[in-house]
């Protein structure tokens, strides 16, 4: 049975501060958690019910297993509908290394994205698509968020999320740039060629001025109705479709 | 001031039963609000503070104003973060004629989506396209839940929604007919031409057997990466997409 400070300890993950604090955040459902034993991430703690800890496979001695009931999950889980299988995960330690932008491919940078839900489904597509990572601004909402984890279902555990200065990476970067705007050139007529950075920006506010300035395309999705704007991740999910099918 | 009847109505909106009975539903937000203001709907009632009602422009008399202060805005929004101003709104009456699907264009239907966050993003997204209209499954989300109102950002003020029987719909229409699938054509190589339906299925399962056995095209967004799926709201935006850059 879990214990009270257990119990505590796991539902505190819910919250940034905490995940902070401990370096730790939680997976839920099946199909994640077995993404996350299988990826890089090293992994804390496992809970799940009789019927569902057979399904994990071999899991790794250094690891804390623990069968719960499902009305312990409950307790545990951030979910409307909990799943029968929770773990709790460390956050990689900040990378010392300089980021390394490769050619001959392209990358996704997020200025500001703030819905959970949309960062979690960028980092979805961006892992159907081939990207190996995703580049943020500072203020981009943070990769281990519950609704974040849940969104990506499961390609979190693949595709690298880094935080970083956006202005600084497109400065030290030779690579091409091209930001999705309302007043640019149509995608549709874009020429992409086989490398560049992708930039996508905030729900509300699009991208930074500061940011567009150094950008040398801008690109835009044709408007055929009458919606003032595109949802951020589909917006993402039509430009890397764009520049994998003329790849 | 707002009377406690009066708050428990409007609460009561948030849930689909008394939504259902009142034939009713609540619309959030300056911008939403304007949207179907200048819509063909129906509005029953409006309530914003004293700095947002002047932005509402000349109201018909037909429409019950009230003034409000933030704080009460919160007792009857059924947001995070309420908005300054509400409106309630009828929810049009079946239309009993046939649906009619014209030839020369491209029509949406949803087989079972579930997720409301998912539904309004594919309005907002049709309507950006330039679609006139979301035929659904009896079976899919509704369309007045306010998870829905509030992705559709408007949009829902201007897409028809219609539940209708898609098998009866594909049988009676002679259109072309193209399923988003895991297993079809690559869409970078399908010829849509200028007219067809393009059908996409339940988050979690996809399009029904008895639907796709009647489909002529299945067709699929390459995988470049190794995510298991795309979000169905992103791909209605790339097929969206590709058929507008078509036509």
């Amino acid at each position: 049975m879990l214990s009270k400070s257990e119990i505590g300890f796991i539902k505190s993950l819910q919250q940034k501060k905490f995940r902070k604090e401990q370096a730790l955040f939680v997976v839920e459902g099946l199909k994640s958690v077995l993404e996350f034993l299988q990826s890089g991430y090293r992994i804390h703690s496992v809970y799940g019910t009789s019927t569902i800890l057979p399904k994990l496979g071999k899991i790794s001695q250094n690891i804390k297993l623990l069968e719960v009931k499902a009305d312990e999950i409950a307790k545990i889980s951030g979910l409307n509908t909990p799943q029968d299988v929770l773990a709790v995960v460390y956050i990689p330690q900040k990378d010392e290394k300089e980021l390394i932008i490769e050619a001959n491919t392209f990358h996704l940078l997020l200025d500001g994205v703030q819905d959970p839900g949309n960062l979690g489904t960028i980092i979805r597509t961006a892992d159907w698509f081939g990207f190996k990572e995703l580049i943020c601004s500072i203020d981009t909402v943070e990769a281990y968020n519950p609704k974040v984890v849940q969104a990506s279902m499961g390609s979190l555990a693949r595709i690298k999320v880094i935080y970083t200065d956006l202005e600084d990476v497109i400065r030290r970067s030779s690579l091409p740039t091209f930001a999705a705007t309302l007043g640019g050139t149509s995608i549709f007529e874009t020429k992409f060629g086989t490398e560049g950075l992708l930039i996508l920006g905030n729900e509300g506010n699009g991208i930074r001025p500061e940011i567009l300035e150094k950008v040398s395309n801008q690109v835009t999705i044709p408007l055929f109705g009458a919606a003032e704007s595109l949802n951020v991740a589909v917006s993402a999910g039509i430009f890397c479709a764009e520049v994998r099918r003329k790849a």
